[in-house]
């Protein structure tokens, strides 16, 4: 037991969704120290091509490197599908993203073994959930759909009103009609429409929350690799955005459940 | 009359929408070679601070200039709100935006002097447009509504279905009861909702596509400044964006109306 388990874990995301998946990280592991990254300047990376996520993705990289952490979670399901290749290559570290977590849980999940992925045009076209459900289990039926509107409609903070609801059935309509048991929220943002989608899929379909998912994942790994912080201290949550932080520290007390404190910005990406 | 009328108009936007006034451009000034920048990589501006907006129109407006424009246009109405002025300091040429020429042509079309605006949030909390109406004539009452989810609307091509309708009329509704004769589409995305807009609006309301009134505005400035390409050969319309081409190249029709032709991807921003 040294400062090194003392060290931060790092989270990045495109923008304010990866909240979801530090609370989720809190819950699970309250002695935690966390750097959050939020690349609130650049967001989204959703609708953008695999090749700017992977460069943004260097970045982000970079500045939880600065912050000498001693493992990295990619809570942004984009870049966990286009892009994690990047952070491993970079940071010499222990590294998870959300999808496989989210994957396992799907498959621990389904008893019909058709599983529903929702996310955003970049994860859903890598078909990365796809691919890692396969894996588990070759014989899973996968039926996947990109939800653009979502993430804009959580924004603006209508998740529950008619024109959601409208919207919301517009996409599921799809997997719906194939049946699906299990439908994985691939996208930050998501678990705030759950009780939306709930009520679209008459309560018959479970919900996985990929951010929850992680925050399992992490525990598991701090603990094989003996890096669980035992310091008895008040741990240290501390939030750098790439625009400037008004925006940020306003709505993501939505998906933080709480106020997040200060908020700074940093400047990334320039040479 | 020599090369410098031949030279192109630059024209840059945050994304794709600016093609919405590259066509209205076109239709009044078929003869203009025009060069346009998209800056898709680190769309959409409308919902960053000002700040960010003003640093990434430092990079729009370098990029043009690299291209030895005879003037620029800005079509995107967030950084016509926010940083018109970073343009003009940087470049040493004619340069307009969208928010004079869309106020004049407010200003003319109304007569109850009821006049509305939506845009993005950067565009309505800048207060540009109010600003400019009022400074044209003080009598003038303004209602501003930003419409985040009507980019998002446009963009997964959602023009009048049922969500769409229910979401403009939410948005609408406030300036409606206000009894305003004429709203500015403040946003270049927007013309693309004119049918459902005017559907909600009951036909009751002046529309005013600011790209279409800023196209007036550069042939005016054209003629005034003896601009204007006289030459017989078939113009060049040049399309550059930050992030992969292909979502733009194929969003993009919906936009211009016709079949872009080449689109190139250019890195912007770096250093």
């Amino acid at each position: 037991m040294g400062t090194k388990n003392q060290k931060s874990i790092g989270v990045f995301d495109s923008g304010i969704g990866g909240l979801t998946v530090v609370r989720a990280l809190l819950e699970k592991l309250p002695n935690e120290n966390i750097v959050y990254f939020g690349d609130t300047a650049r967001v989204p990376y959703g609708s953008k091509s695999a090749q700017v996520v992977r460069e943004y993705t260097q970045d982000d990289t970079d500045f939880l490197l600065s912050k000498d952490v001693k493992m990295i979670v990619v809570a942004c399901n984009t870049v966990s599908a286009v892009a994690l290749d990047v952070v491993q290559k970079r940071a010499n570290l222990p590294v998870t993203g959300v999808i496989i977590p989210g994957a396992e849980a799907a498959m621990n999940s389904t008893k019909n073994k058709r599983i529903g992925v929702i996310g955003t045009a970049g994860t859903v076209n890598s078909n990365a959930y796809a691919h890692e459900l396969k894996r588990l289990n070759n014989s899973v039926n996968v039926f996947s759909k990109a939800c653009p509107l979502f993430v804009p409609l959580v924004e603006e903070g209508w998740l529950e009103n008619k024109a959601t609801e409208l919207i919301v059935n517009d996409y599921l309509f799809p997997l719906i009609t194939e049946k699906i048991d299990t439908l994985i929220l691939g996208c930050t943002h998501y678990p705030l429409l759950k009780r939306t989608i709930s009520k679209v899929t008459k309560g018959a379909v479970t919900l996985i929350d990929s951010g929850e998912a992680a925050a399992a994942t992490v525990e598991t790994m701090l603990e094989k690799l003996d890096l669980r912080n035992t310091s008895k201290e008040k741990p240290n949550v501390q939030f750098f955005v790439s625009d400037a932080p008004e925006k940020f520290t306003s709505v993501g007390e939505l998906f933080f459940g709480k106020k997040l404190g200060v908020v700074r910005r940093v400047v990334i990406g320039k040479g």
